[in-house]
C-alpha cells in the first residue's frame, strides 16, 4: 500500500496564524494515489451494504463520490445552508475555527436506509456530528464515518459512541 | 440508457424569483442512475488520454471525481477565492446572477498536460471560462469540457471556439 503521507502537502499558518494546514491536492492529481485511496475505503466498506453515502461539502465530495460510484450506492450531500434548493433541515454546530451549520435535503434519505458519511478531514468531531445528526434526524442507520485525515490531537473520535466505525486513511 | 431527466429536479424561484433551479440531487442519490451517468461520461473520454480532470467547486466535484477515479485520471479542484491553501493564480468572472472569481494552485498541472473541465452545469458559460483560462494560463492542453446539465438557451457554447469538444449528458 502506499504511504498516502507522502502525498500531503503541509501548509503552515492557513488558514489562519497557528493552524498547520493539511492539503490533499497533491494526492487527489496522483492519479494512482487517488485511485488506491478509493481503493483502500472500498475495501473496508464493500461488505456493509450501503445505501447512501453522504458527503459533506465541499471536499467530502472527493471521497465520497467515487466511493458511491465504486461501492453502488447513492450519494447524498450535505451543505452548507442556502445551497440545497428544496425543503431541508439544518443542524448548527461548531468547529476547528468558527461556527457554521449544515444541511440535508428533507426527503434525501428514507428511514433505516444505511449510511455512510464520508468527508475530508475529521478535526475535533464537530462537522461530522452535525451531519450524523443530520441523518439521524432523517432516521437513517449510520453504519460508519469515513475520512481522508484523522488530527488524532483533537480528539474528535470521543465526539461519537465508542462503538462508532470511524475509518481514517491518514492520522496526524 | 435511462432517461436522466427523470431524475432532476426543477425548483421554481431558487436562488432567486425568476429561475428555474435544475436539482441534481435525486440523480446523485439513485445509485443506478448515478453509476450509469458516470459510464457515460467514462465511454465519452476513455480513449482521448486524459492526465487530469479539473473539477470546479463544488458541484462540479460530483461529475469529476468519480469520473478520475474510473479513467485512471488525476484530480485538480478549482475553487472560490481563499480556500486553497498554496500558491494560486485567480480568474475573475461574471455569472448567471452576479459575479465571482476562481482559483487553481499554480503547480496544480504540468504544461502540455491534457485537461478535461468537469463541471455540473453550463448556463452563460462564464464560469467554464474562466476555468478554461486558469487552465490556459498554466498551459494546459484542454481536451473537452463535460457538464451533467446545459441550459441551451444561454447559449453557453459560443463563448468557446467552435471546435470545442463540449459534452453535456443532460439539455434543456
Amino acid at each position: 500500500m502506499l504511504n498516502f503521507c507522502d502525498y500531503i502537502r503541509s501548509v503552515p499558518d492557513f488558514p489562519k496564524p497557528g493552524i498547520l494546514f493539511r492539503d490533499i491536492t497533491p494526492l487527489l492529481r496522483n492519479a494512482d494515489a487517488y485511485r488506491e485511496m478509493i481503493d483502500v475505503f472500498c475495501r473496508h466498506y464493500r461488505d456493509k451494504q450501503i445505501d447512501y453515502i453522504a458527503a459533506v461539502e465541499s471536499r467530502g465530495y472527493l471521497i465520497g463520490a467515487p466511493l458511491a460510484a465504486r461501492l453502488g450506492a447513492g450519494l447524498v450531500i450535505i451543505r452548507k445552508p442556502g445551497k440545497l434548493p428544496a425543503r431541508t433541515i439544518c443542524e448548527k454546530y461548531s468547529l476547528e475555527y468558527g461556527a457554521d451549520a449544515l444541511e440535508i435535503h428533507a426527503d434525501a434519505i428514507e428511514a433505516g436506509k444505511k449510511i455512510l458519511i464520508a468527508d475530508d478531514l475529521l478535526a475535533t468531531g464537530g462537522t461530522a456530528l452535525a451531519a450524523c445528526n443530520l441523518i439521524k434526524c432523517l432516521q437513517g442507520d449510520i453504519i460508519g464515518l469515513a475520512f481522508l485525515i484523522e488530527l488524532e490531537k483533537l480528539n474528535g473520535r470521543k465526539a461519537f459512541p465508542a462503538e462508532t466505525d470511524i475509518f481514517s486513511l491518514i492520522k496526524y
